[in-house]
This record gives C-alpha cells, sequence and structure tokens, in this order.
C-alpha cells in the first residue's frame, strides 16, 4: 500500500481519496479479505461504501456485481472515480442515496457488508468534527440497529452479513443479529500489540443460520513499533 | 504445575484428583486468574466445583468466603481432602449436592463462578464416557440456561459472573446472560497456537451492568511445541 497525494495504491488497484475527510484503513482491508464468498455469490451490497475501498478490495475475490451505497454524495463521486481509474465500472455500481431510502428487491444480495460508523452520537460529536467525518464515524445517519435490519431485508435466505466494528459493541451486534434471523457465526479480533485489548471485530453472520460460534486465529498489528508480517501480508493483499 | 500420582502441586496448594474421571485443567486456572474480585467481595459460590481447583485457586487471590458445590458425591469427598490438606476449611466450604436443589438466600453472592460441562447431549455421550466424566462434560445434569438462571439467582445487584466455556456458545452465552440481566462485559480468548482458531472463552458478565464489551489480550498457549511464557506464568501462579 503506497499513498501518493490522493491516490492510494492496493494491489493493482488505484484508490481515490480525500485525505481530509477519508482515509483508507487497516478495517476496509480486512472486512473484504475476511468475509466467507460462497462460488454461487451474485450480488453484493456494501452499505456506507465511503471511497469505495471494500467493492475495491472485494474486486480481487470475486466477480459478483459489487453495489456500494453511500449517503455522502462527494465521496461517492470519489468512489466512482476510483471505479473507473480501475476499469471496474462493469462490476462495480457506486450509488449516492441514503440507505434507509432504497427500494432493492428484498432477499437479492447474497452479501451484505457495512464499516459503519463506530460511535454513538453524543453532543460533544457535534463539536468535534467536520461533517463528513461525522457521518462516517458516528451514528448520525444510520444505527447498528437500522443497519442490521436493512441487512437481513435484502439477504437470500442463507445470505452472509459481514460488518467490522468495535470489540465494545460485539454483545449489541450478536443480540441486534439474533433478532433479525442473523446468527454470527464467525469473528476474528485485531490486537493492536499481543498484550493488548483487542480493538477491532470482524464479524460474519447468516440468515437463517444455526447457533454456533468460530473465533478465528488473532490479528496482532504492530511488533517492536513495527507492523507484523501478518498485517503486512493483508496491506500487500497476498493474505 | 506438578504431578504425583493422585496429587497434584499447584503454587503453594496441593490438589487431590482421581485421573481416571477428573484432572486439573488449564481452564480451572485461568477463571479464578481472570475473574475481577473487588476487595468487597465476601461470598464467592463456585458451580460444579469437581475436585475444587477454582476455589483452591481462588484462595491465593482473596481471603472472602468460598462455597464449592459439586453433585457427585466422590469427587466432592476428594475436593474436602484437598481443602483439609491446605488447611482452607475456615475459608472454603465443599457442598455435595445438586445446584438446582440449593436453597441459598437469593442476592447473597458477589461472585458466581463455573466451569460447567461444555458439550450439548447427543446419543454417542452416553456410549463414549464413564459416568462421572460425563457428567463433568455434557450437558447432562445442568445445561447452560438452567446455569446462568441460577448464577443470577444468587448474584447481588452488580456482582460478578465468570465463566468459562468454549467459543462455540459464546453468542449463546451473551444471550442468554442478557435474558437474565447479566451483561457480559469482558472476555478473553484462549488460542492453542498463535494461527489457530480459539478454544477456550472466558466470560465475566455483571448483573444489571451496562452494554459494553471490553476483549482482552490474546491468550496462546503453544508456541514451537512447548508452553509459551504467558501459560507457564499461569501455571507457576506468577500471573
Amino acid at each position: 500500500m503506497i499513498v501518493k497525494n490522493d491516490l492510494l495504491y492496493y494491489e493493482n488497484l488505484k484508490i481515490y481519496q480525500d485525505n481530509e475527510s477519508f482515509v483508507f484503513s487497516l478495517d476496509s482491508v480486512l472486512l473484504p479479505k475476511f468475509i466467507d464468498i460462497p462460488k454461487s455469490t451474485r450480488k453484493i451490497l456494501d452499505i456506507g461504501t465511503g471511497n469505495a475501498p471494500i467493492p475495491l478490495v472485494l474486486s480481487t475475490r470475486t466477480s459478483a456485481k459489487i453495489v456500494g451505497v453511500e449517503i455522502q454524495s462527494d465521496i461517492a463521486e470519489l468512489a466512482r472515480k476510483s471505479v473507473l481509474e480501475n476499469h471496474l465500472e462493469s462490476q462495480i455500481e457506486i450509488v449516492a442515496e441514503d440507505i434507509k431510502k432504497t427500494t432493492y428487491e428484498a432477499e437479492s444480495f447474497d452479501i451484505v457488508l457495512s464499516n459503519p460508523p463506530y460511535f454513538k452520537v453524543d453532543e460533544n460529536s457535534y463539536l468535534s468534527e467536520k461533517k463528513s467525518k461525522l457521518i462516517a464515524r458516528h451514528e448520525v445517519a444510520l444505527d447498528l440497529e437500522s443497519l442490521v435490519k436493512i441487512a437481513t431485508k435484502y439477504l437470500k435466505h442463507n445470505g452472509i452479513f459481514g460488518l467490522v466494528h468495535r470489540p465494545e459493541r460485539l454483545a449489541d451486534i450478536i443480540d441486534i443479529c439474533r433478532k433479525n434471523k442473523l446468527e454470527v457465526k464467525k469473528v476474528q479480533f485485531v490486537y493492536p500489540k499481543k498484550n493488548e485489548e483487542a480493538n477491532i471485530v470482524l464479524v460474519e453472520a447468516v440468515k437463517n443460520g444455526k447457533s454456533g460460534l468460530k473465533v478465528l486465529e488473532p490479528i496482532i498489528t504492530y511488533e517492536n513499533g513495527k507492523y507484523t508480517e501478518q498485517i503486512m501480508k493483508y496491506f500487500k493483499g497476498s493474505e
């Protein structure tokens, strides 16, 4: 991964970003690599796609159709620019819309993914953040429960819901998923260092799935002040 | 930790065990080390105490009264022998009874712990196991939901429920706990090797607690075919 001005290079992809409001993050690489993509997969939805890192990275793993929905039109524009730059316009469609207002056919997607806003809104949220960052990082436009309800509505039977979030919310995620016919089947934790608490959790739930959870091997981000080899592989895209 | 015939040495403790039916395990050391013990703690209950490894290890951390309840009377007898051997009879009480038949006062314990049977019962369970192992390992005498209901009944407001279990059941644990006023606040995963799935989860829930989960640093059991230093510290008791 190399960043040059507003362009970021990942595998053979070029991804446009606005460093002021939206930076490509580890989360965006981890989720599309973590998720199971059954061979039969035809349609994937990415909710809150931002500058489309998830659809772009996914395109290295599947030729299924990917729809990325982003509420902020200027960021969606950036996403479209990257899609064109990478000649992926026949695979990836970017839609500038509020996901709550979309009217896709129910049960029409095989996979629904999201790297949603992490933070609950409080008074300070509005004071400290630029608006585009606020929407991307805080539950202003979309809270966890609304997200899960939309995901389950659009997912086929046995469809896969993939989420990257903060471990702090894991009990809520499991609970809200169950109440919406999604069973969490696989999780993976990212620990910044081997002796620190996890700061990221990757979650895979299956619509109408049976209970029974797998916890994949730990991902450790840093060792001796540098990225671990494990993380470098993610960034290089060889994992 | 040293095992000599039917005696096991751990820190300054001697623990009797019957190698045929009950062996001191990593789980039993991890749980009493993992759990928070507030200074105000007066009474602790260990459900399904077996040969009492949890009460014995706990006695190195607290002087609170500990009650260990074990349904199998011969194993409870072994537990009593260890308690006497370690001169802990004023701190640890072993009760040979079915926990479902106990009549302690509601909300009378500060902490309730359990290393319960892990496996759901199926037909094969009855074929493959000696009876004492069957009860200790399978949900014959006590299933997860009954355990949680008993724990919450006996716990004070803000009391702590500690559990060691298989990650496979974590979604069930979180769900069943919430339905019984217990909020899972802290978990820790044990991975046999750094590139393998977790095989043990330690869980701490708080009665009437607010949502918000911490995932502690990973515990890795083996590296290069040997116990890691991290695990050796647990066995030596210095962690």
